[in-house]
């Protein structure tokens, strides 16, 4: 933890996800940002948010946010589109802190890279109802033809190490067989777990670009730090990241060396909500 | 609610589940006390249960069951595998109420059914790891084989209406072949979604008898409530069954629809932990 005299940009970057999606987009900030020092908070006694009411998912972001607010971040980062999608003008309202989400991040890239104006969005029931990617898109390209489709199972199906089975095939030939003549030249992943399943939409539909929102998600961050002048820097020297989840920190640890590559420091169980 | 003059039989029976699944348990027990008047709550603000600690889904248990005492039930059902796993000796020793929770029920039935005395259990892997179903058979059958399967895409597969499609067809081959040879006669489906996969199951496997926990749970629900001189009549006149949920209340009716065969009255939403 910084100590009080501590000039803020000694500060950790907050992020937070229902579980173990978001380091997919922990993964990207430390490519891009490796002096910074990252909290992260997996929700995981309250997963998955996919399938959850707004009001719902706006109360635990919120709790989450206190979580993170009490270690003194010096940026928030929501690495879930659930949550995204339906607390972020609750957070801005609430929390004086610089935050980014997946969701602005990944319309942004989609916005550059669609030709033809059509872009289809895959996400959960949640995120897909809450229209925010179809809206948030329309702001730049009024023009533009949004397709959005739920798929719900894909979370579990990554979760129980289903990506590559042939089940998991069938499942994504379902959900995407809508998108097959929709001409649709840019698919927004908009769910943290989706990246994983990208060889098989990809194989489904050849001809289109799929975007990660992790990947300019953390190029906003370090936009954002620079800015604000707050970015880390080698000087600094090496601190370690922290991970607190609000279930079983055993089993965070061994889904997540799946998704970061490599073992993690210690999880610490904690309650955001007590 | 019952007047506090009123006989205890007057009361409701209460059950828990952390969703929809929990269902199908209430369906069987209309069936045979058509008489009873039954609360029920479902957990949806923090499902699925199957997956988290054993620790989480004690302290789950404990609030849904504070809330239901609260309602003045004169029985409490347990109707969640994950949650009868994790904290039925703490619920017992907390509360003063009957219970009857669908793994002892469950047990109850492969004991009476099983010839060859090799039991095989599917469940989440909350309810498998804890091998309650595993030591519950062997005070029984101390000689008995139990072969215990986790199946944790079954229930996100069933929530989602995919149990009739082929890819819910790979899936349960993918679970039960280590099945194939294990010569049990007898397969608890020791998750309150598994009923609605049962077809696919069988055919997998169509030389055993399939146990469903509903079944005999209801039983001993009636036998319990006969034994302690609670059981309502047909004098008491029809009194409607309550439904609450912790998420959204739509979604709960919507799919509740599928599991009861029919329209629900109202459900509200209730938070069981504030």
């Amino acid at each position: 933890m910084p100590q009080p005299s501590q000039h803020p940009r000694f500060s950790p970057i907050g992020m937070f996800d229902s579980g173990v999606g978001g380091l997919t987009v922990m993964q990207q900030i430390m490519k891009h940002l490796p002096h910074e020092q990252i909290i992260y908070f997996g929700d995981t006694a309250r997963l998955p948010y996919g399938e959850k009411s707004g009001e719902t998912i706006a109360r635990y972001a919120i709790e989450n946010t206190i979580f993170l607010m009490d270690k003194n971040i010096k940026l928030l980062v929501v690495a879930c589109n659930t949550a995204s999608a339906h607390s972020m003008s609750k957070l801005r309202q609430l929390f004086n802190v610089p935050m980014v989400d997946v969701i602005e991040a990944g319309v942004h890239q989609a916005v550059l890279t669609t030709k033809n104006q059509r872009i289809a969005v895959l996400g959960t029931k949640g995120t897909i109802q809450s229209a925010v990617y179809e809206n948030e898109i329309r702001k730049h390209l009024p023009e533009s033809v949004v397709i959005s489709v739920a798929c719900p199972l894909f979370t579990p199906l990554v979760e129980e190490n289903f990506a590559a089975h042939p089940a998991a095939k069938l499942i994504v030939k379902e959900y995407l067989a809508s998108l097959r003549k929709a001409q649709a030249d840019t698919v927004i992943l908009g769910c943290t777990h989706f990246p994983l399943l990208a060889p098989l939409i990809q194989e489904e539909l050849p001809h289109v670009i799929l975007v990660d929102p992790a990947v300019s998600c953390a190029a906003k961050v370090a936009s954002l730090l620079s800015s604000s002048q707050l970015e880390a820097n080698a000087s600094m020297g090496f601190r370690n990241h922290s991970f607190y989840v609000s279930d079983d920190p055993h089993k965070f640890s061994v889904l997540a060396t799946n998704f970061l590559g490599g073992a993690l420091p210690s999880v610490e169980k904690v309650s955001a909500w007590k």
